[in-house]
């Protein structure tokens, strides 16, 4: 990955805020920008009234030989204090009299007050500036996140035998993790939802230690991280001989995300790919059991900015203006149907977001599957 | 769980510091005080002038069902609205014209800006008010902590024949989570950690693709959660017949780990513990590489108060009176030796403190394994 590029287009990024110092603290954030991947560090970003830009990277002594070995396009620093403060003080010797942002969606109001306290800085917050950047992926990135995405894929192609009545949720989660791990993830990006029979109505379906049912919906929803990268993907398969109620669901789900997908392109409104998958669910008389969001970001974090919401809908109010797709995000298109006491069906695949449309990363077949 | 005593031990916690309204935005807090598993929700608590208290959950369309049928001793809201702001309306309305508290460890800068525009609210930064509570388990809770405990060193023996040259770290991660998973565990409370070899010497050593060595040290990190209690253990094992230099790395660090555990009572302070292990290896040459903290508390978060750090090593600076070690509390004590260039070794029991000192509850046997 090029941290220097990185590097350079966020300190673009600070030219229109006016501001000449900024402190990163959120941790994916500064492993985008420098590549440290541990889970403990402060970046910081001084931009001198003359002379050029620097920018330090401030760890505690369990880091000193990943941080050396990793860190690119930054200075490292292992000191006794915490980072935060180290960091904070060397903003203030290196620009001195200036304004500092801070990561304001990521650092706690504790956090805030010590460092505040301590350095007597004066801090602004700012918003989703590294988030920003990281919204569209470099060539390399995607690259990556394809490769999660086809080991998630192809462990779903494995699991599909084992998949039986009686087995419980938990077995087949456990399953599914570990042909990931065999396979070569580093990790799971989230805990594996496993939710069968009236569980499956659950939209956010923890794996328990429910049986399986003879005849019910299952919903798998699991991704990998691989080189840092997630990947995220759901499917829906049926064991025993679906009714007509659940294929016409199933089908239903189905036509949302197909349209959703027909959606995307460069210059979409985020809001109106979600339309399109709720437009479908509500004509079919499912629109009161979409109980979620279409779909979001995937990076280095599992849930990263775009979100596909409903307009209007935007979390804690924060959004006003409308949020259109761009060239090279990468994005979840994931409708669902949880209808209480009958169960529920999500279908989800990765795209990326081009001029033209997109390309759906994720593989597998859509089609219902019947065991 | 007696999720209504909890709360009559929160209200009492309140009395002291004068407030009349309390937000629990903080998720393992939220399931403490009323049972709710789900991701999103907030707890308020009002305290209103005249009559008695009153406690409403907060939460949105995605939880209706697991809200109404887990949350006790709270009356369930779903709303359109972010959570955090219809609890803030609540509060306004059922206990007025008095200040509110949140937790500032843990809400974001931008969460609580938000609140404070949109609700007008006077709020109070609160500091480890239900952690406070957490921190001595109830009987029921270190039942299922040991089983999770239990559960993990069952893997533990099980795994041991695997362990091979050749075979990934990843692999042998891998192998401990599906045994651990077809054992009954919800999930791992974090990612496996294995290092070897040379990579030992990572304090933090994520599993990698690296094959291990024919000689050298292996360490395993690894806990389970079970009906949402975490675990937390770490053997090192030796591949080929260790050296004289590291059984002698070894054998310093299980003084220090036996030397702390003898420490622990109910009275002592947390830096003793830490101290006790740490005096051994620094007499045995091994002190400076012993780059973190002796322990933490572990409940329903892998890391809990308390810290079991130096003095004056309080993160943040925020500790100030020294801390002590209380009956009911859970704790790791997991002192390492990580030395660049030749390896590391860690050890890791958990353990409840008694009046009279400490049950370990890690049953896994400690002399060292060579493989």
């Amino acid at each position: 990955m090029d941290y220097r590029a990185r590097q350079k287009r966020l300190l673009l990024a600070l030219q229109p805020i006016a501001l000449r110092g900024l402190l990163i603290t959120h941790m994916p954030n500064v492993r985008y920008l420098c590549g440290f991947t541990g889970s403990a560090g402060v970046l910081a970003v001084a931009l001198p009234k003359s002379g050029s830009a620097r920018i330090a990277f401030f760890s505690d002594g369990r880091y000193t030989t990943q941080a050396r070995e990793q860190v690119v396009g930054a200075k490292v620093e292992v000191s006794q204090t915490a980072s935060i403060i180290a960091a904070g003080e060397w903003l203030k010797r290196t620009a001195p009299g200036t304004a500092v942002g801070f990561e304001a969606d990521r650092m706690t109001v504790s956090a805030f007050q010590q460092l505040r306290k301590q350095s007597r800085l004066k801090l602004k917050p700012t918003s989703m500036l590294v988030e920003g950047l990281r919204m569209i992926k470099e060539v390399d990135e995607v690259r990556t996140i394809r490769s999660a995405v086809l080991l998630a894929s192809s462990v779903f192609e494995n699991v599909l035998g084992d998949i039986k009545p009686g087995m419980s949720e938990q077995a087949l989660a456990a399953q599914i993790e570990y042909l990931c791990r065999r396979l070569g993830a580093e990790g799971m990006s989230f805990d594996t939802l496993v939710s069968s029979g009236l569980r499956s109505a659950l939209p956010h379906g923890v794996a328990s230690a429910y049986a399986m049912p003879r005849k019910g919906f299952v919903i798998m929803d699991f991704g990998v991280i691989v080189s840092g990268y997630c990947s995220d993907m759901t499917r829906t398969v049926h064991l025993g001989a679906p009714d007509s109620a659940a294929r016409k669901m199933y089908g239903a789900v189905l036509q949302a995300q197909l349209t959703a997908i027909q959606s995307v392109r460069a210059g979409v409104e985020t809001a109106e790919v979600d339309f399109a998958a709720r437009n479908v669910l509500n004509k079919a008389g499912l629109g009161k059991y979409f109980t979620h969001s279409t779909g979001h970001g995937v990076g280095l974090e599992i849930h990263e900015p775009p979100g596909l919401r409903k307009a209007g809908d935007g979390k804690k109010g924060k959004r006003e203006k409308p949020e259109r797709l761009q060239t090279g995000m990468v994005i979840t298109i994931e409708p669902g149907a949880y209808v209480p006491g009958r169960g529920g069906v999500r279908i989800e695949d990765m795209v990326l977001v081009t001029e033209s449309g997109c390309e759906v990363l994720t593989p597998t077949r859509k089609d219902l599957i019947v065991l």
